[in-house]
């Protein structure tokens, strides 16, 4: 097999004549209006000119192993691409930040395959463009299996504000962007060999909720907020936690599509275990006192589409604790994916 | 065993009293002087006020990867720590920019012991305060092995300049700081068993040469710069490529000390391999047409004692090669190591 044949792997080309490949195909998307970058791929770090509005600088790193975070028999490497992005893109969003710049860590096996690799930081280009976040730099080392570090740097949407997950007060609704539990049911069809291409989309190529946080900031000054990484019941429960104040999430009131429900009952599934506990759906998930018709302005004046929903409240006490639609208390079993 | 003794794994602990402990722990070094962290470690993602001066950002990022770029036989976890941020503030060094924070993304096995994990995270937190680097955010998951993706944000010493490894043009002469193939012979006699502890400190805990790339960006002008972690012949071959031009090496111009050459006849080693293709001494390699007294003058005033030597020259043509004190051609197989 020649060096330059479809099958060739990474221990035929070498890390230069990747790395040059990789050199010419980083050049788009541009970086944001105001920025540049100085020192690109190829040297020891990369130089970027901040525009003069970034005072502050939001950074967000996530990793993700082959075998503990994905398997590669049910995400394709175009997908992985854009999966890897997207997460970090997503922590952005819940700090209401607009993507700068990426920065990759990618650890792969000398056997892998280039066309793999081209596929991999294609699907990051892709996710690049549609959300406007070059890959800038990075570290290409090799590893026994797939091993994505990002880091994704990020800029205020407005300059100055801080959204943290820790702000939330007695008082306020909990919201939800979109629909969650999909992606676990993505990834539930993906492990039985079901046909549900809505849900698998959702799973490989999730969508940050950047529009939606940029319009979130702009009319509620009291926004405490987190992405759906863990699953609601977790992520409620890291807003209570770092709030100091009790989340109450109405299980009546999840959003569950009909959808959902077929697919759950195909599954054998509670569609409710999915919605409460099933990761990686990246909505946000956001406590605030203003009202879901003054959201909901807000998103249609910047035409989103992503619905909203109401699913809870905070009010004084500790931890994230379920009820029905009349507030009384409901016990289910945490099915949260334990990271350790 | 209860979950407080000395041997707790982190399936014991769990991800959320580790990181309470880890949240305490990482106040110190501050950030430098008008740097400011506005949200740490347990949000999304951290945010930094940068300082005004903090035009342009340089960011590296670099992963480990067990039984690959390490052996824990061979490096405990404090000075792993360590050397996890020393070799990104080694790429900072290389672009003369001083550091500002730092993100770690670790992945480890859940059966980790929690003293390893604190160790590691004192090694981090011992190299941040000697160079002035905090850890401020990151991400911790499980992995099958310790997989360590550290990325580092500095800015320029000189604002506005940026130190490319491109920038060689012919006629400068070629330096080194400090000495090379100790990190090579540290490993050697790790592997042999033989005591080295000068040269296994070397290998463990490498240092920056973060005010000696100060002090050459404030005297030279045309500085083009790397740092040796592949090897002085390699990484010498990556400014030559990198700025067109041919690198000569001086074989008989590399500072080779007494005791290196005795540790090299101990392991049956010409030590002028370690020397030129042993990798990590993070040391910097440079080109430029200012003169040994002037750098030398600079490092004084500076109270740096770090040695230079002129191990070279930059001529018209392409690659690294080898030549003697006269300027013949000197040809030696080349012993760097290969990552893929």
């Amino acid at each position: 097999m020649t060096a330059g044949s479809n099958n060739s792997t990474l221990a035929d080309w070498g890390e230069l004549r990747f790395l040059d490949w990789l050199r010419r195909f980083l050049k788009d998307p541009p970086l944001p209006p105001g920025f540049a970058l100085l020192v690109g791929v190829g040297d020891d770090a990369a130089q970027l000119r901040l525009a003069p509005v970034a005072r502050d600088l939001v950074v967000t790193t996530d990793a993700s192993i082959e075998g503990v975070h994905f398997r590669r028999q049910w995400i394709g490497p175009r997908d992985l691409g854009w999966k890897s992005l997207a997460v970090n893109l997503s922590d952005l969003a819940a700090m209401a930040a607009r993507p700068i710049a990426a920065f990759l860590s990618l650890g792969v096996p000398p056997e892998s395959q280039i066309s793999d690799l081209k596929a991999f930081f294609l699907g990051l280009r892709d996710a690049g463009r549609r959300f406007g976040c070059p890959l800038v730099g990075g570290d290409l080392v090799r590893a026994p299996q797939w091993t994505i570090a990002v880091t994704a740097l990020g800029a205020p949407e407005i300059p100055g504000r801080a959204i943290r997950r820790s702000e939330a007060r007695p008082g306020q609704a909990l919201f939800v962007t979109g629909a969650t539990g999909e992606s676990a049911a993505g990834l539930a069809a993906l492990e039985r060999g079901d046909r549900a291409p809505q849900f698998i989309a959702r799973h490989r190529r999730p969508t940050p909720r950047l529009p939606e946080a940029a319009a979130l900031v702009s009319v509620c000054p009291d926004l405490a907020m987190i992405d759906v990484s863990d699953g609601v019941r977790s992520d409620a429960g890291q807003i209570a936690r770092a709030s100091g104040v009790a989340v109450e999430i109405d299980v009546d009131a999840l959003p569950i599509s009909d959808a959902l429900r077929r697919q759950a009952r195909r599954a054998g599934v509670d569609p409710l275990d999915w919605a409460l506990d099933g990761g990686e759906d990246y909505e946000l998930l956001f406590t605030t006192l203003m009202g879901e018709a003054t959201i909901r302005a807000a998103f249609d004046s910047l035409e989103i589409a992503t619905p909203i929903h109401r699913i809870g409240r905070t009010v004084a006490g500790r931890g994230a604790r379920l009820v029905d639609g009349a507030g009384r208390p409901v016990r289910r079993a945490d099915a949260t994916f334990r990271h350790f």
